[in-house]
């Protein structure tokens, strides 16, 4: 890839200010407050394809938010790269614990990214993530230097389980037909240790509501004669992990596989310091399943948490009130081979029947899915780490990753391909957190990297 | 008490109308916001009890909101009753479970009031109770049947724990000094069974918060790896309760004295039907501590409930996200001789003992006081027991409440007198609840009698 280094260094302020315009947008799709938001981004990046030299470009209609679909094809006897990412983000809130508004973004240095990051919602997830694709379409473009055909496909439903992706892909196979797909929605061990992730989790997020009086009561008058929503809903969450924080549903585990002692052993091996990852948490201790060490327990393992909670009196000052209802909001992390619609269902079915008589349990499923695993053998995977060998130095470490996109596994169920995991983030970058930030030397590193995979992706299909 | 049906007949409707001027202003305590409306409600009590024929008036300041002080001495040889009641009222959230306005007081007609309701946050707890007394002044000065010495004492700090009543009550033992203590702030059985509440629970209220990392993570990147706040205080509240909803603090029963057989044989001769009493929450099936029944389940023994809980992204739609923080309200109800800051300090001790590692652990005291039995055979018990006969045209019986009027015990500690409870509630009146309703029935009925107890209490006081 000729001058791209340079090409860079020329247009990096640009690359920069276009990203920030982009995260200025409050694309919330969890809130439908947020709509209008939502769909002005559609538009945007519908705009920056356009600019990067796409050929068509469409905002694809969906019974939700729309696709963006973008493509260049140069020559039918060449593979085709799918590259895949969102516009929407996660919500903010809490919004007291920014440092800065999150829709306002700013640059600050920070001791990970002494050359300084963008602080905003989406920074790096994944609109950051996304538009380096956008801009290194721009370069191959504009120098002339793209190898394959190229498509891209942004949605904005990400963030609250792609409901409506799955038809999107199926009504479109042949439109969507390529040879690889090519995402960067996740992150790498360290600026110094590039890392592909070669494994995600699998999602099950449920919402469950505990029903006991009808009214609300006054905690004298029915205290202690009455099932209380609240009590009892802490007792069957509690209920859901045993002392070993196992998770007690039946049947949950079924499906799990163990790794090997070797594959373990093979995991041990990325660089972990169990101090540092404490101390950049602020916690005494970690937590979590017997038999397992931090980092398998946030990837090869399934897991179960509450993810938000409430009921009774939130406010200011006390009321002496026994709600009438208590809700949680429940994911599950799942792993390969668990499915996570039998998944939900045994949780649906345990959640039920644990209930004490007295309150009444609706569990309703939110959305989900399947977890991935990908080998390293493959031609994309290959490509990838031929890239990050021209542009970090350095052999990419294959990692499991926690996190879930759910819609990995259905492009190879639905377009017979291997999805490729270039992430560009830091664990650091507090994604789904207040002050998410995205390193701007990432950013730039990302866009000079992508190319190269292009390059090879070409070669070594040839 | 002469010609006291005509003349709330020929005044009934001012009655009522006063009442909803008063119901109108939005006193809520526990919520700064309403700094103003509470104020402003003592202002409108001040000016009715000078309407009502006191002599002296006036609105004593304290560190929180003034407590409204009015008397009507007509000679000193003659005994003293001291009204205690409260202007402020709970909080009405959750708003969108009221059929209307909580500051908007309208009258309908229920199946336990054919005669009509006053519906209004307040009505029954305590606005309502409170200006059955300030009537009941008024026909006794109006009509010049005043038969001894009365003085008043409304506060507006009650539904928070009467911070600053202590104070006041201690700094004025001359001013307030009297032969008994009459409060309407309680219920009856039912309005063909009149009762006297001769028993109140203690209260410790408490607020924890649990920290875990610093701040919101990705639940996928972390879930598993870290405790989690909110697992983590579902399974510490879950503690709180061993399998027969015994409370597990350490010592928390130490001063629980059990009734004899006895004492609950008579309690269980208060009328009682459980379908009616399941059929009215719609619940399948009561709860509570194994070994007792419903009502002594919520007047004779100690509980411990979960007023509120939250956490986490409890917004629409869906967040994978694992929160820094979690936070609940717990209080616990108290029987006599239990010492509520004892309670507070067990509580304390053992929910920050019973911490995981990886979290930090903070428990805040929110409000408090003790139980109180008093017995049936003083002569303030008497009276009101003759004033009921006359009114009801029965015995009112005498009954154990569930809830909690901390300030009944400060009274007799720094007083040195009974404090007699007549209440003219219904337990469904739903008072802390949405649909606060005080019947006008009830309200008319208790602007009736109380007149008769200072009669009788004056001349069996002679």
């Amino acid at each position: 890839m000729n001058n791209i280094k340079n090409y860079i260094e020329t247009h990096k302020d640009r690359f920069i200010n276009e990203l920030i315009e982009l995260l200025k947008i409050p694309s919330i799709s969890a809130d439908s407050a947020y709509k209008n938001d939502v769909l002005k981004t559609a538009e945007a990046v519908k705009f920056s394809l356009e600019k990067a030299g796409c050929d068509t470009v469409e905002v694809c209609e969906t019974d939700g938010y729309p696709i963006v679909y973008g493509e260049k094809e140069i020559d039918t006897n060449l593979p085709t790269v799918l590259v895949y990412g969102h516009y929407d983000v996660q919500p903010p809130d809490p919004l007291d614990l920014w440092h800065s508004p999150p829709f306002e973004p700013i640059i600050k240095e920070t001791e990970k990214h002494p050359d300084g990051a963008i602080f905003a919602r989406g920074a790096c997830d994944d609109k950051g993530q996304m538009y380096m694709h956008v801009k290194a379409m721009e370069f191959m473009t504009s120098t002339n230097q793209l190898p394959c055909n190229v498509k891209f496909m942004i949605e904005g439903e990400e963030e609250v389980g792609s409901a409506n992706l799955a038809t999107f892909v199926k009504n479109n196979r042949e439109k969507l037909k390529n040879d690889v797909i090519l995402i960067s929605d996740t992150g790498m061990i360290a600026k110094e240790t590039p890392s592909i992730t070669t494994g995600l989790r699998g999602l099950s997020y449920v919402e469950v509501e505990v029903t006991g009086p009808n009214r609300d009561l006054h905690s004298g008058l029915y205290g202690g004669a009455v099932a209380n929503p609240i009590n009892v809903l802490t007792k069957m969450i509690a209920s859901l992990h045993d002392e070993n924080n196992h998770i007690t549903i039946p049947g949950f585990y079924d499906k799990v596989e163990d790794l090997s002692k070797e594959e373990r052993a093979e995991m041990a091996k990325a660089p972990f310091n169990l101090e540092n990852y404490k101390n950049a948490l602020d916690i005494e201790a970690v937590y979590g399943e017997t038999g397992y060490t931090t980092n398998e327990r946030n990837s090869i393992r399934p897991t179960l948490d509450v993810n938000g909670i409430w009921g009774g009196y939130i406010g200011e000052g006390a009321k002496t009130v026994i709600a009438s209802k208590a809700y949680a909001k429940i994911s599950m992390r799942l792993v390969p081979n668990q499915d996570w619609q039998d998944v939900t269902q045994l949780f649906k079915a345990h959640f039920e029947s644990i209930a004490p008589k007295g309150v009444k349990v609706k569990v309703t499923p939110h959305h989900g899915g399947q977890g991935y695993v990908t080998p390293i053998d493959s031609i994309g995977y290959q490509a990838a780490s031929k890239a990050y060998q021209d542009t970090f130095g350095k052999t990419p470490i294959p990692q499991r990753s926690g996190g879930s996109i759910p819609i990995v596994s259905l492009f190879e169920q639905e377009l017979k391909s291997k999805t490729i995991l270039m992430g560009f983030g830091l664990d650091s970058d507090a994604i789904h957190s207040p002050n998410e930030h995205f390193g701007v030397w990432n950013y730039l590193k990302g866009i000079e990297t992508i190319p190269y995979f292009y390059k090879y992706f070409t070669q070594l299909s040839s």
